[in-house]
């Protein structure tokens, strides 16, 4: 099985910005645990503040994995060219996000992507990436079976 | 470690009411087996369809269990009450839902409840739970350190 | 032909509460002149000011009758419960108002309930019960057929 | 007692436009049944698709006939000119509609009519006339008594 | 100087419609008395139910007379067809209502026709139409000059 | 008969200011004419800049005089205290505009002063003045009668 | 003179939940000191979690008190049921609030109850209570004279 | 192959209406050369300030008509009842306008037809009636296929 | 201990201004009742109808008086200025209304004062200040222990 | 004439993604026939996913040719930088989209690019660009002209 | 070269008032420096909490400076007639904030007053002063030229 | 000290871009002024199309300059990923428009970028740049206090 987490813009920044808000633990060090925590799994990691760029790597990478956990960032409340990338493929995408955005600013509680996405993990800091792999894993092996 | 799951209206229904989106397995089944899945947690299971009675337990409870897995069912987009009862708790509480609800009516895009929560999880079946539970787990183990 | 008659918060008042609005005669007084225009047909009246009673009762006695006249009074405009727990049933709900109610305020001319109702009927005072009733009646026959 | 049944624009069309919506039974065929129903009312047809035309029939027969059974069909969200006729006139208007318009398209759940007509029925098919028909004999009984 | 008065739906009805509101003077009436008060203008008169009607009247009668006072009743808020036929014309139009609509539903307090006007007049009962000749009058002079 | 024109903020600036819009006479200009036209009135001018002084006016001038041709200026749109004045005074008051409000910003398209107001007048020019002059003399003289 | 202090959801939980909001004084110790204040007037305090409930209380005890102060806690917001029970009793109802709540969040800023209450007191902590049971008082002689 | 040219309120008046905005051409002259370039089509003209008979002129001549270009003037931004009569025929009909309407008044943004229509096209002056035609002609070749 | 009751626009008219809304009451008089009620406190009283006034007056006075009770009147709804003198002022403000606005015209129901207010109190007619007296004498007495 | 088709995000999918919606021809097998339909015109084909390239092939193309039919696909929606593009233009654009988006997702039906544009066609799958192509050799000959 | 610096209500508070949102400085001492910045313009200070007065400040102080710079306070979110007496001035106003108000409460973040001014300039503290002063210079100089 | 001048989306066309709006001056001209006003300041400049550039911009160059001065363009209205890449730096950023948008389309009146700048400078031409530099000197100088 082959998953692909992809992240969004300032993601590259996690552990330094605001880490109040965000953690101190940057996504490369999470990352190399969470590869840990799935060694059947094989994981790659994308990140891009490019919008573009995410709609080609979901246009792309489609036929290559088994499924994307995917937090768009920013994009998340302003892109209708994601939203319709996910809408194409058809290996099923998994929206996380670190914080509880309804706790936040209104513009973050609007989501161009998650009524395309199959589900959405949010509020658990860098553990909503666990749980949307693992949420993936199930998805993936009922839709095998 | 003692963890409630909670249900709110028609969720009694699971397994019954339009298994075309909601399964055609009960709750009660599911729950057998999501036990089976946490031998080292002590889980307890409450459904109710009053409003009020959510409001109760959750205020009840809370020096009970170290958790709450929470589907409000109707009463998420419409309480102001249950979201009072979690903002006066102090145990972490987690909002679930089996379909994602942003595919549906306009008003269930709206949650009362979810801002008071330590994080949502919805789009995953009954698996929703599930996740639930082990992000509960993960929540209270970090915070026991 | 069996037939529940549901009325919802404060419409064990009629005839007590604003009569000046709602009539001068009590529900009981004219349920019993509704039962004699029906002969033929088995009533049955439940009343409850607990939204969560009226989602319990919908559920229940689904199987044991073939259709519902439904006056849920205020929660009319605010239950997503009650409307869930007629979703979920598959025998035939009637909405029925007492009084015009796009006359009234502007939040009571908003209803969660109508659009999974089979029907509306509202304005003609007690008189909507018996359209209510005769309505269900045509509908349960034409099914039969 | 003499009644007046008005229709509005496109519902000439019964039992030709999308059947699956609106039946396939044409309003004529089913006028004879309305007629045979209430052998000691004196029914009159119109229907028009204009809108000013509406304005004129209501205005000119509101002293020929006790009362009026109107679907307005697109006109009920559109029309302050046929709403002015219906509060000029002196005889009780009763609003009916073939299907539940408050499952389609969100301008259709805007009535201009509905406020000043003496009540509202809809949902049932054509026998939305019916029960039309039966609460008009009965607003009028009441009135002359 | 010649000067066209022209009224929408249901302003065939003063008089009869709720005198308490428009009063109990007919236009008939009135029109009479206006045309005494402004002899040495040909005044001409015109209602119609229809908005076509009306259209068409403002398009054809446009070169014969020097200015409209006109009443559009209750197509005055739903009419941009009237306003494009306003637009199209070039004499003066000056709208007019017989009460102060702004004390009315909220709906009667928006106007398609007011930017396309030359001016606007209300609260005045029939002597609305009064000022409004005068004002055409002044109008049609003053470009004269 | 007396009668007091009252001009809210800015309005002593026309001929000066926007000549374009507002037209190149002053008031005082115009007030020496309007007085020539009404001989039989006792007409009265005052203006200020301030809401307050405007309140005032209307409180203490309402016993001295029969009726207020009122221009509020950016008041109109703005100004609950003098929307209270006029509820409270016991003489008509006429609201008058110099230019096509409607035509313009569309926060100058509600007013709170219309719906307590006699009537409203506007596009005209300085003529609107002279029609609301002329309405409230016909409005008084109707009283007296 | 009797008095019913009625309480709704959460508030059982005062002096215990959030104290930095709502003070750390429970309202069981508070109500004792309630007591003191007006020996002459016989109080009654009851609190229920159920809307349902409250509806009850208004409906039953309405004829056993001559007034009620009432602070319904979230279902001030949401609740259409309570409203209409209070618009049916007819004795005096004054809303009360702990505090401003207009400094909280925006759904919080719209009350269904204050309309038909006799007026609000909002702001003093548990001092509203007082406020609000000294003017019942006022109101219940006023209206006994 | 046949195809209905159907005008509605105004465009009459084209070549003499705001020729600044429409152009000096009038639709008759311009219906000569719309003619001459579709040699092999049969079409036909009509147009109408009146809604129904638009609404009419749609349902009668469907049967005898392989498609419409429909140009509802006004009418496009407030009529239901023509949009309900384009969704009950079964020839494709096509939506042009002269300009681009989304550069003018905000009202004109929507439109009630666009939905029910095959397509539309607009912004290319009179050109947009010969693109319609040519449109049309591509479908109704496609649906023969 | 000194208190300053501050009265906004048109409340110097209170007694004359629609008493049956406001009471037959003068303030004066009430005003003198009110000291009689309160011999302890030294209370001062100021009315203006201009809100620069009222600015000024809250600005000048804090540090003469130990409290405010402010009706704002029209200016409630309309001044960000009122609000700012508030929240820079450090005695504490009451807000109180004569009747209860939230039973008033829409714009009433939103006040820029009542968040920078200590609390409020509306509904109970002149005993709204009686009140608001009271509770400013609780808060301040809080504040000096 | 040169002319530039320019695709914006997800279009190089056409023929893959949602053939139900979109059909089932690439775009490069489409646009081979749309070359030999206009043999006199030297076509030009660019897609990008990135929003800042669709601005700059504007910017920099706009001098080698002599208009642009352009899809910008999601970035119609979200995009001023694209609108600020087309409007620093000197060359014609012509808006094209396949599907009928007025019959999707509420937030298509806003559209930041058609305001700017010369003129929109839609809703003739792939034909869109024919008459595109057509509609812009036609504003160029006329400009030529 | 001669400058108006006028300000608005509460901003002679200016080092009183909230203190770790405006600063410590008052604006006296702050004005001595802003003096000493600029020597070779002539500046000149007003203060007024009255909306009126700042209207008739900027009438008749026009034609005596070369430009202003304004900060209005909370009029700026309210003032209308402010807004008309910058429209009717011909020199230059440039609106200053020493804070940003899109930090702040909703109400702050709409102006009547920028659309009409030549510059916007806030967010720097007291310096927003030196920078509109140094903005207007810059300006006058430019015109001159 | 060094400061980074930073644009977005078509400011690379001033000069060439609608120049009657954004003046005559290419940006590369004016820059080089720029650095003549300021010679003890390092200046840098970068302008991209790409969304995403102007992130990584904001992200990498933080930390080699003192404050950055952004015209952010069209993205000013779109963009949370730009706005989130403000956040997250540490250094402080100044917006900056040459004209004053709130002038123009109501979508240029709501920027994403504002609320986490340091302060923000418009309609002063391209001296809203030397503006914003000038602003940037300040607050670096007084943070380095």
């Amino acid at each position: 099985m082959q998953i692909l987490v992809l992240n969004g813009p300032n993601l590259n920044l996690l552990g330094k910005r605001e880490p109040s808000v965000y953690g101190a633990k940057s996504f490369e060090d999470f990352y190399v645990e969470l590869g840990e925590k799935f060694p059947a799994i094989q994981l790659n990691y994308l990140q891009s503040n490019l919008e573009g760029d995410l709609v080609t790597s979901i246009q792309n990478l489609a036929n290559k994995f088994d499924g994307i956990v995917l937090n768009a960032g920013g994009y998340t409340h302003t892109s209708v060219a994601i939203r319709d990338a996910i809408s194409a493929t058809n290996i099923p995408v998994i929206e996380v996000h670190i914080s509880n955005v309804t706790n936040r600013e209104s513009f973050r509680h609007q989501s161009y992507i998650t009524p395309v996405c199959a589900g959405l993990i949010m509020g658990f800091g860098l553990e909503s990436y666990t749980l949307g792999v693992q949420a993936l894993c199930q998805l993936i092996q009922n839709k095998q079976q």
